[in-house]
């Protein structure tokens, strides 16, 4: 018989792929290997949505390969591990991110920076070393190495860790590597999504002074009051943004869509840096201005390993709960035409627990 | 008497001053304040021309105020000194940049960056405390601050020395700031100008291998047997860029015109930084490159005076010597044409002491 997703390992497994670049999704059956001897088989209970994942789903960077079952915020119990695993026991409550494997030994992995590996292995739409593809959480349950297994604590909801793994850390990671953590400094966030809203809380655990930045004044009452942003700009009022030239020591920048940097460049103070977080195509860049004030423009994408497994035991200290809509599995296609509108308060996490039931 | 250049401080100056933004250079009288109880009266030996001076003199940027006499790489012999000067004494040999006055009290001048100072006076072409016109180096002498005054060693030659004012604290300190000082790393150099050829020099001294990258195949040889680069990367040769890709700590680009920062970000390792010099018009920026490495794009422009001094005396002893082409003040306009097409090794230096005479 030829290898098929279904049969190519001995472990039946289930979810929701998507066939081609129409990006809809509908039950698959598929398989996932055994528990070796330093995995840990994990039952899927929520799985966040996470604008990638409509960007793979539509084949928006040409290079989705399908069927795609899509899906790295992954939150769920262990029920199973293999002879050397060490760190979890079956009945722990763990999650997954981005990736499921990376070479541990490169000069990015001895650093444990896996997530910088040119071997990094994605939780899918990637090829795992034994040459199969990786299926992601839109699926009841997935089996990950140790070393890629995050433990959530028991103080944090489920549901709401599963968004941290992947923009919990993308907004942690930066804040710390850029050193925009320190109390009292002054860091704006634009775009007020499923990124955005937990910069916010990141920042303000850190004890700095959150600015909004929005083309929407309509967002202002939630931000300060449910986010706890200490102000909110009107990107589209000048008189708004020319009193707050100047004056932040950082941006946390979230917004895929083309947006102008020269405003933003201008908030800041010399010395300021703007941390590109969405993946617009390419902006334009004003020169002058970066030179004027040594700013910087810089890139983050997700973390470490350690680093985030740093930043839930962070975010559990500190209480940062992503805002989520919890989703039944039947509406994820629903809730992806919803994503591209951006009418999503703040995250989607699709109960997988309770609502994926085999075909 | 009505106040005028000529006649609006006591002390009889002349030079060279552009009229309009034809940026045609001629004989111009003015004046000078007198020595004050904290200023360095300077006889100029030598001054560079600087790729701005050109910008200034044709009214790139829409700020140029005519008559205007440019010169920031200033180089020469202090013949009087104030009461409450405590540093320098007639027959010192000094130099004075890209500035002359800051407010000395502010975040930036307290932390020694008096060029993020927002009440910074430039040389030229700016507003003095006494509301009169600042005139620059291309002239018989100069009465400065001497806090803005930087010392200039005796195994310093002054014309080479003039250009490191300028072009060798814009290099020396983004090098020290983005930390690309260390030795063993891998910096690129793009464009071989007036800047480039001392950031290769100043990185070189740093222990760092350097790496020339030119669309021009023809400046190898010179690249790497008379600046002392290590390599040398033909940007338009793409099997030579695709070998080097992900090798490169850091770049200094150095470059003007408008140019590609795809293939730039792609030659740098995780966590590298292209740092800009020059003074482009906005370029296309790729974001997702960005991302991918943790990469930054960072702007420098200049230094603070106490880094001025270290630069100087770095160079000193590093031997790190501009290569000029020294000619007389009637050769700047042609120098001017000769600039903008690039035609120059390296840098030009204007010999006024003996050359300029009152007009």
């Amino acid at each position: 018989m030829a290898k098929s997703p279904e049969n190519e390992h001995p472990l039946k497994a289930f979810g929701w792929a998507a066939r081609d670049s129409s990006g809809v999704l509908s039950p698959f059956k598929f398989s996932r290997r055994e528990t070796g001897e330093k995995d840990v088989q994990i039952k899927i209970m929520y799985c966040g949505i996470c604008h990638s994942d409509l960007h793979y789903l539509i084949n928006q960077r040409g290079n989705a390969k399908y069927p795609l079952v899509p899906g790295h915020e992954i939150a769920g119990v262990v029920t199973e591990v293999g002879s050397e695993v060490q760190m979890y026991k079956v009945g722990d409550k763990v999650g997954v991110g981005c990736m499921v494997g990376a070479c541990r030994s490169c000069d990015y992995c001895t650093q444990n920076l896996e997530n910088h590996c040119p071997k990094i292995i994605l939780t899918y739409n990637h090829t795992y070393y034994d040459g199969t593809r990786t299926y992601g959480g839109y699926s009841n349950f997935i089996v990950v190495d140790e070393h890629f297994v995050l433990r959530i604590p028991n103080d944090l909801p489920l549901d709401a860790a599963a968004p941290l793994l992947c923009s919990g850390i993308s907004t942690y990671s930066p804040l710390i590597f850029y050193g925009l953590n320190k109390p009292g400094m002054h860091v704006g966030v634009v775009g007020l999504g499923g990124l955005g809203h937990v910069a916010v809380k990141m920042a303000k655990a850190f004890g700095v002074k959150v600015t909004v930045i929005s083309t929407s004044p309509n967002k202002k009452e939630e931000a300060i009051e449910v986010l706890g942003a200490d102000s909110f700009l009107v990107s589209r009022n000048p008189d708004e943004m020319q009193a707050a030239m100047g004056t932040m020591d950082g941006i946390i920048d979230t917004v895929s869509a083309v947006h102008p940097l020269l405003p933003l460049i201008g908030l800041m103070k010399c010395n300021g840096k703007l941390v590109m977080l969405g993946s617009p195509k390419a902006l334009e860049l004003p020169v002058m201005p970066l030179l004027m004030g040594r700013k910087m423009i810089v890139g983050s994408a997700i973390g470490g390993i350690k680093e985030t497994q740093e930043m839930i035991d962070f975010a559990a200290k500190h209480n940062i709960i992503p805002l989520v809509e919890v989703i039944p599995i039947d509406y994820v296609n629903t809730a992806m035409e919803r994503l591209e509108k951006a009418d999503v308060k703040y995250r989607f996490v699709i109960d997988i627990g309770n609502t994926l039931k085999a075909a």
